[in-house]
């Protein structure tokens, strides 16, 4: 869970080994500098929500290893003594830049810089990966999902699909920031402070004699908070005529029924059906929520149709990053330099080549306020306009900045020898900092399907240093 | 993670709402009877692998509210008091029936069968699901990935593309029983006594001055395990040549190289040509371990075309449950009895309703020992030969089981009153379970595209009671 130890053994063997290696050859201490990022957009968008920052550093503040996680290493038969005595006394003590969770970020550009002793930044990175790739990907559609309902209210209630108890608390915490701020998980309500949202089952309604006497004995427990599943037996003939008979009955008592919920049929259909029925019967106010294998793209449709759905739910699909292009964010950690010295992974793909060197990624903003485009510098550069930049994978691009800007550093220093520099910002300001950062995008960008690929670009200067170095390792 | 408590709030809002109606309504004892199941079985495969029920039962056995969740769900304001206290009380005390882990099951047969007092059986429903849904997913995919590889070990290391922390060790778990029997996840190598395993990065040839210097050192910690990754530079012109000079230098000192790794490029064609070059220097014992984007379709593939690849490790692919008809199990908890009253969901889409009432799964065995088919009949009967049989979806398609055969239940009662009836197995000896068991099926359900669909059928009394049921609904 959220708030529980995280053990230095959720980590692959090989890291181990690594350090092992490092401290054998005397190289555990030499300054390193690693970069996190993803190389592809998820779900073929033209966006990634950066997330998963607050855990992935409450997880390095307290990273140690236990006697007992000591013995288990020895026992494995492959450490020696020396090395797992120098692993007891092991914590991590370097720096992490980092965007703010929430921040739009895009494909090549650092999301985590981490500057430590070679053994620390290793042993770290299976950890980080985990965390960041995990929320960021659910952060990320969750920003899809909340864009395509329009101003309607989204709740994620994806606990049951998700992977593993903790798969849905990091599911509802990311969630909140890309802009599905309530859940139907009370844990996660409780850990993560987001409101708690929630109607009955169907077996509510099956262990009642009848739908009218369950939809009654529901009324008579929440008259104030009472949502009914109108689609167990019939929803047009039978559901929404005893959801009807109930709203008036709640009224007369001084209560209105506060929603029904549809979840299967063709919900812009039934939607419509439902809208007109409820007004009919003197119920405009009276909500529709609707559920069953939602995401953005039948959002879109039913809203497209005219279906007139007040809150979505929305479970399988957010918990499990569904969609072309989803299911697991393949963000990687990368060597970009040691003892001060750039380095790079040399590959005869290019697209697989990595940044060398410690870099900033400045976010160029029009006079407007609106993104202009990214540019990624050697470290303490700044870009400036009428420089000449370069398309990160295919050099044989390049472009001038030709139009007025603001350059600002996208990352801040969020660590420094193993202690946050900040406190934890809540769900609900990084969901409202998602929200405004994504309204400054370039419409296309914000598309769903086929966007506008927003640009990010690296410096001539950082240009030079990569074919410096691709020259120097192909000698 | 796997030993530590699971909070009962760990669960939908509208649970807790439901108990809350239910208490109030004085229906939270009533005896009922709730079934977890799937209707489609997933990758469009022709099997599943049951998995999650020992830590599923785990977690019901240890279900209690601590006081500072009641006080949380105080502060919610929906809840009375009178509920609250009773809520204090509360623990799991009924029965479970499940097969053992590892079985191969079929979609629209029970998998749990729940008898409880209704509320418990109902609160325990978003656990179930979430433990049950994701672990047998996985074991399905690794069983999949597993028989692609044939005889060759899976090693699982999905560990940073996984949902979170508890998801990978989920997925270590699981995949085990499936068949990939071990990780690079160290911490679930711990708690679940599974082999780790590993090699190296690219970040540690990066951190020397050139690959040889850094296959030398790794030898030099690592003499009898050492495997080195041979991608860095350029895998047949630099990283074979080194890996055999280290080897070499290896056997010199009276150890061998156990193995090279490839993690990019055409895997089958590289894998070829690396078992040519180590062959021609005297190495045919140097294993060759793949890796990159893997699972059960790559891995046929490269089999097909004559890939020389001894182990293969598998990540992204395994711990999302990548593919069509992936990516979630869709498994649902339904109640089927309450009071002695069977009941069932009445929907106009037949393939969505329930089969109602307490019922017995029975695998029916050839004299051979394969499998014939399922049948699910009312609880305590048996099928005879000479019976007819009905499809639980579509009932217009009937058959006679005329064919000898020997009939076993598929599930056993594994918890009563709240406790565990049997010890926790070992996952060694679930996986060699799932082995035997998948050898018993026919080998056109095996197949991993399009296979022959493995007969589940109701027995005529169960058709008849469901009938029966819908008519009196109808009514």
């Amino acid at each position: 869970m959220a708030a529980t130890r995280i053990s230095p053994l959720l980590t692959d063997l090989y890291q181990l080994t690594m350090l092992a290696g490092y401290h054998a050859e005397g190289m555990a201490e030499t300054p390193a500098v690693f970069d996190l990022f993803f190389r592809d957009i998820p779900y073929r968008g033209g966006y990634a929500v950066f997330a998963g920052l607050d855990p992935a550093l409450r997880a390095l503040e307290g990273l140690r290893f236990e006697a007992d996680e000591i013995d288990h290493l020895a026992s494995l038969n492959i450490f020696t003594a020396d090395f797992l005595d120098w692993l007891a006394g092991f914590s991590f003590e370097g720096d992490v830049d980092a965007p703010e969770e929430g921040t739009p970020v895009f494909g090549n550009q650092p999301l985590l810089t981490v500057r430590a002793p070679l053994a620390q930044a290793q042993l770290v990175e299976t950890l980080l990966l985990n965390i960041i790739n995990f929320q960021t990907l659910v952060a990320t559609k969750a920003a899809r999902i909340s864009r395509a309902a329009g101003g309607a209210p989204v709740l994620e209630f994806g606990l049951r699909r998700a992977q593993g108890p903790d798969g849905a608390m990091s599911v509802a915490r990311a969630a909140c920031i890309g802009g599905v701020r309530s859940t139907s998980n009370v844990l996660a309500g409780k850990v993560f402070d987001l409101p708690v949202k929630g109607t009955h089952a169907h077996s509510w309604v099956m262990a009642f004699d009848s739908e009218l006497e369950a939809f009654r004995a529901y009324a008579r427990s929440f008259p104030d908070h009472c949502i009914l599943l109108v689609d167990t037996v019939d929803t047009l003939k039978s559901g929404l005529p005893n959801a009807i008979t109930v709203a008036r009955e709640l009224r007369q008592q001084g209560h209105e029924l506060f929603g029904i919920r549809l979840d299967s049929g063709d919900l812009a259909w039934l939607s419509r059906q439902a809208r007109a029925m409820l007004d009919e019967a003197g119920f405009p106010e009276v909500r529709i929520v609707a559920s069953n294998e939602l995401d953005e793209e039948v959002i879109h449709t039913i809203r497209d149709e005219g279906g007139c759905i007040d809150i979505y739910g929305v479970g399988t699909r957010l918990a499990t990053c569904a969609g072309e292009g989803g299911g697991a964010l393949g963000g990687v950690y990368k060597l970009v330099a040691i003892d001060g010295r750039p380095k790079m992974k040399l590959t005869s793909d290019i697209s697989k080549a990595t940044l060398p060197g410690p870099k900033t990624v400045w976010r160029l903003y029009r006079p407007d306020g609106s993104y202009l485009q990214d540019v990624i510098t050697v470290a303490g550069e700044e870009p400036q306009q009428g420089e000449t930049v370069y398309d990160p994978v295919n050099p044989a691009h390049f472009r001038m900045l030709d139009e007025p800007f603001e350059a600002r550093p996208l990352a801040r220093t969020r660590m420094q020898g193993g202690r946050r520099t900040n406190p934890s910002p809540t769900l609900s300001q990084l969901a409202d900092r998602c929200q405004t950062e994504l309204d400054r995008l370039p419409e296309g960008t914000l598309r769903m399907t086929n966007p506008h690929r927003y640009k990010v670009s690296i410096s001539d200067s950082l240009h030079q240093l990569r074919e410096q170095l691709r020259r120097s390792m192909m000698r």
